[in-house]
This record gives structure tokens, sequence and C-alpha cells, in this order.
């Protein structure tokens, strides 16, 4: 999937083996439980990644694939897996090989959380590097703390996903010379993710140096989410758009 | 001049007489050199107010409207007059007897400013009470001051520009909740204008509850101006689309 912004072809921001992500906006799909819902949202937003999730325990309702599939054109799609409901390393490695023999996903958006669903950086560090052992790329979740950061970019992360606030807060990102610091040290992407609920959050992140930014729930618990998509598209595309001024 | 955002129809948010204000997004052309780049800022913008400067004493730089008129469909426009030279309440009034001897201009943006180019506030009350009286329309420049702010409300101004940070300074709202106040308390049309310098300045000013916003150095200054327009009306769209989802 090619996207434009005002005739800027968009290069892909990573590419991992023969798999490229271009847009610079990536969407949380788990939220939802209309089919047609999520079609709308992923074609609003100008997202080209689909992000499945397995459920260990089938304790979240999630969208079975064959619903999907009726609203969505999956191949359009560069699909990556989750371990979002994972609450231990090795809940979140299980995850991974299952979605790995399920579906064949090898690139993997690594969440580790404690109870309080905010990233446990210990176990997100072990099962990142047993996972990249294992052969996946590794995409991890965690607070913009510096050393953290290093040590994940040194297991060799693909990407490095940092939280702006927690996750549903709609506070943006709290800490800006944190994840600015962890943004400049990265060589790999940055995606910031995490508590983003505003447009103005969006655009602040991609101002601080973001490779990327992830949005949830902002969309999912819009009146209409699909409307909230294209809001937040037309802000990433407004940020990008005035960022290549200064390139 | 009509404009949508997704579909939907904008109503104007501000009509003076038989005119009315659409584009929430109003942009300074005063500092162009090159009639056919301001042409280009003002369709990028999707603005749809022309604001014509007249310099009582000739020290500024000003296009001519007969070379203006070569590049942009003035018809299209609603022209409004600017004091933005002004340094004391009488150049400023002087100025808006000018333009409307000249134009038949009789919306005026009040600026009087200082010496250090910040909004004199005794200078605006004075200005602003003497062109309504005067039978003008006038949109005065204050800080963020909920006392300013409600006298000129209550001597009839149809709008208020509130002062974000320095003219210049690219700084974005400075106060967040001085602002959000005197957003609240008016019954007018809040425009936030000055110090704008970033995108996501814009998105923070819609839903700090502006009903516009005005955006000048930031574009002008632009290595590519349209292009940095067009990104401010993006910024500003996607920020009208997501509050539409709370109204």
């Amino acid at each position: 999937m090619t996207s434009t912004v005002l005739g800027l072809e968009a290069e892909p921001w990573l590419t991992v083996g023969d798999r490229s992500f271009t847009s610079r906006l990536i969407v949380g799909i788990e939220q939802y439980a209309d089919p047609a819902i999520v079609g709308e949202v992923l074609s609003a937003s100008g997202a080209d990644v689909f992000i499945t999730t397995y459920d260990l325990e089938s304790e979240h309702r999630s969208l079975l694939l064959s619903d999907l599939d009726q609203q969505i054109d999956l191949s359009e799609l560069l699909w990556i897996g989750t371990t979002s409901f994972a609450r231990s390393a090795e809940a979140a490695m299980r995850t991974a090989e299952h979605l790995r023999e399920a579906f064949g996903l090898d690139i993997i958006k690594l969440d580790v959380r404690g109870d309080d669903n905010a990233p446990d950086h210990a176990g997100t560090l072990l099962a990142a590097e047993r996972l990249i052992a294992d052969g996946f790329s590794v995409l991890p979740f965690v607070r913009p703390d510096p050393a953290v950061v290093n040590a994940l970019q040194g297991l060799g992360c693909v990407a490095v996903r940092l939280m702006a606030s927690p996750v549903a807060s709609y506070r943006g990102v709290e800490n800006p010379s944190a994840m600015r610091d962890c943004i400049e040290s990265l060589r790999v992407p940055s995606i910031v993710e995490g508590g983003i609920g505003a447009v103005s959050h969006v655009c602040a992140a991609m101002e601080m140096g973001a490779t990327a930014v992830l949005v949830n729930t902002m969309i999912a618990r819009a009146a209409k989410p699909a409307m909230m998509a294209s809001a937040v598209r037309r802000a990433l595309d407004a940020a990008v758009l005035a960022r290549s001024d200064h390139a």
C-alpha cells in the first residue's frame, strides 16, 4: 500500500525482510466488536499494518479473522502479531509462538505488562531477548527510560515503542524531555504509543522526532471511530508535512 | 467560499452584515514579497479572509493590490483591514479611516502594539471604543487577560483575538488555563493568534475551545510557505473533526 501526503511519496520507515511499514500511523484494532467498523477505521486511518491478537486465556472478546476478511482486503495489509494480553514474559513468548504457528507471523508487537497495565521492563527485556533468539522481529513497548531503550536496541529490536502516558489515560506525552532523549538515542525507528488522547498529542509526538505513532483507545472509544481515525491521520500528515520543511 | 472537512459542511462562525467567516484558519499575508506566493498560501490554507494593510508611515514593504489581483481571485475573499503597524490608538484609528476611505473596509483587525510589539491594552480599548462608535466592526488583539477580554466584549467587539505567546516566538499557547478561561468567558468568537509555531500548537488552540486560529510567521518564514500552509490547514481540520466527535 502506497501513501502520499501532498505529493510527497512516502518511503517505508521500517523494512523487515520483504515487508515494509510505510504509514506513520498505526491503529490498534483489538477493542472493536464490529468488523465493519474495523474496516472503516483502517481505511480512514491510512494504516497499512494489521495487528492480530491471540488470547491464551480466551478472556477477551476478539473478532474472528473470517469476519474481518469480509470487510477488509487483508492481503493489502502488513500483518503483525501482538502480545498485548500477556502479563508475563512467559505468556508473551507463548503468545508469539501461537501467532507464528497459527498465522505464520514473525513480527511481534511485544507487550509484557504488569497488573497495573504498565510495561514490565524486566519481563519485556527477557521476552525480547528470547524471541529475537527464536527468530522473531520484535517491537517492544516500554516507558521512555534511556537505559531500557538502549538495552532493547542492543538486543536487536527492529523498533522501540515508547509510552507517552498510561494506556487510555488521554494525557499525551507526559515527559517530553525523556521522550526526546530516547528518540534521539535510538538508531532504530521509535513509535510513540499509549495515552494519545488528542490530535495535538499526535502532532507533538511527531514534533519530538517520533518515526510513527500508534493510536488505539482514542479512536476505538470515539462516537464515530472512522471520523476520529481520519482526524488523527490528518494531524499526523500535518506534522509530517511541517517536518519536511525543516528537513 | 464554502469549505468542507470530510463531508462536514462548514457553517460560518462569524457573520458581519452580509459577510461570513467560514474557514477557521486565517493567515497573515503582510510578510510576503512575492504575490504568487501569497496566492499559493491562501489557496493551500483554505483561508477565506484577505487582510489588507495600510502603512501610514510607508516604512513597511507591502505588496500592491494590483499585483495581487493577478494571482488571486480577490472577489472570492472576505476583505478585512488591519492596523498591525500602528503603535498608538490614534495611529490605529487613522489607519482604519484610511482603509475605509481607500477600500471601503469596515471590518478591522485591530492591533495597537507597544514598542515591544506586544498588545497595548489601554490603547486597544480606547481605539476599539472609538472605532465601534464610528461604525466599524472590530477584532482586537490582546493577551488572554479576562478583565480586558470582558471589557472588549462589553464594547461590542465582534470577535476577540487572544495572544498565545509573543508574535513570532513559536512558543504556542504559553498559558493554557488563562487561554481556556478567556475563551469560555467570551460569547463572541475567539481567535488564537501570536506565537503559533508548530502544527501541534494549532491543534492545541482548537482543543482549548478557540473558534479559529490565525497563523502568520510560521508560514511566511517556512522554506515552502504553501506546503506549510497546507500542513497547518490539515492540523486545523484534524482538530475540527476530532472536536465534532464530542459535540
